[in-house]
């Protein structure tokens, strides 16, 4: 990706077409830089420990107090697996396996895109981290429907449900449009 | 995400780590502005057409000359699945329907993951967009394997392959070290 300059003028951004680009950027009138901008990758997992499913009760804004999957942008230089891991781990001090891709989602209003693991609790001991109240190991009828943070974690949670015990699948992708009322009811009619 | 400032200043970035944050950040000293710099996505398709599957000769660098599947980086406000879909229309002047997420790789050591899909061609008329020399449908014997562009083209092929004809399975991930040479001498070994 392209790097930054050290600012030594005060950019002064325009909005042009760089040669072979089909789109208009902003572009440095001073020194020719392109500040390209791009969706964000969130990553994240579903984890389980025999039945029960790991989730994180907010502690920062935004919807602080409600109920989450551990996931978090993805950081430069890392993978998404890496990136999965690592947010188990600051979220709920959880040791995680992946096992495989649940879910891509697609937030195009928020220019960000979601890819979601399935994964195993490898070490029981869990603990809140830093932006979390809570952590809990809950089965799906514990689950606190009513007090759910984002939209994509009822679709994760729907396509997690799904898919239970099946090894060979297609990850889920954006739910047709008004498929799950947000803020749900109950659980997702599957 | 954040929105750019419009800046009225130089911005004098120094590294921080700004309140609740785990890593240090470019922030301006001057306004406070915190520049968030994430990892990029591309987004691209292996399109077939019976045992056929579309490639690209590129028109541009990097690898000017050599042989890709139609990808890119995703845009602002784009789904993956649009991205794909427009990035096969761009490159190949091919009109795709998407049937499922065929891999998700990172390329950490340049901050950035790829989100490629199956497809098939709905319609038989391709040409070369102005980023392709040259487009053409090839069978797996006809594929160029020393001229092809960057090794997450041969991943990419040899999940298509692996998975032919199957509808349920898991999407590929970063294959192990080493495990496909690159450039290759011949069809990767399944």
């Amino acid at each position: 990706m392209s790097e930054k300059p050290d600012y030594l003028h005060a950019p002064n951004f325009i909005k042009r077409r760089p040669d072979g680009d089909l789109l208009e950027r902003s572009v440095c009138g001073r020194c020719g830089f392109v500040d390209y901008q791009n969706p964000k990758v969130v990553v994240g997992s579903a984890v389980l420990q025999g039945n029960k499913i790991l989730m994180c009760r907010r502690a920062i804004e935004p919807r602080k107090g409600y109920w989450t999957l551990p996931a978090g942008y993805l950081e430069l230089y890392e993978t998404t697996e890496e990136g999965a891991r690592r947010e188990a781990l600051e979220e709920a001090c959880a040791k995680i396996e992946l096992e495989r891709v649940l879910a891509v989602f697609s937030l195009a209003h928020i220019s960000q895109i979601q890819v979601l693991y399935r994964a195993k609790l490898i070490d029981p001991r869990i603990a809140a981290g830093p932006e979390s109240e809570e952590v809990a190991l809950l089965e799906w009828d514990e689950i606190p429907w009513k007090e759910i943070a984002f939209p994509s974690v009822v679709w994760t949670l729907a396509a997690l449900k799904r898919t239970w015990r099946q090894d060979d699948f297609a990850p889920a992708t954006n739910p047709p449009e008004g498929a799950f009322a947000f803020p749900p009811n109950g659980p997702p009619r599957l």
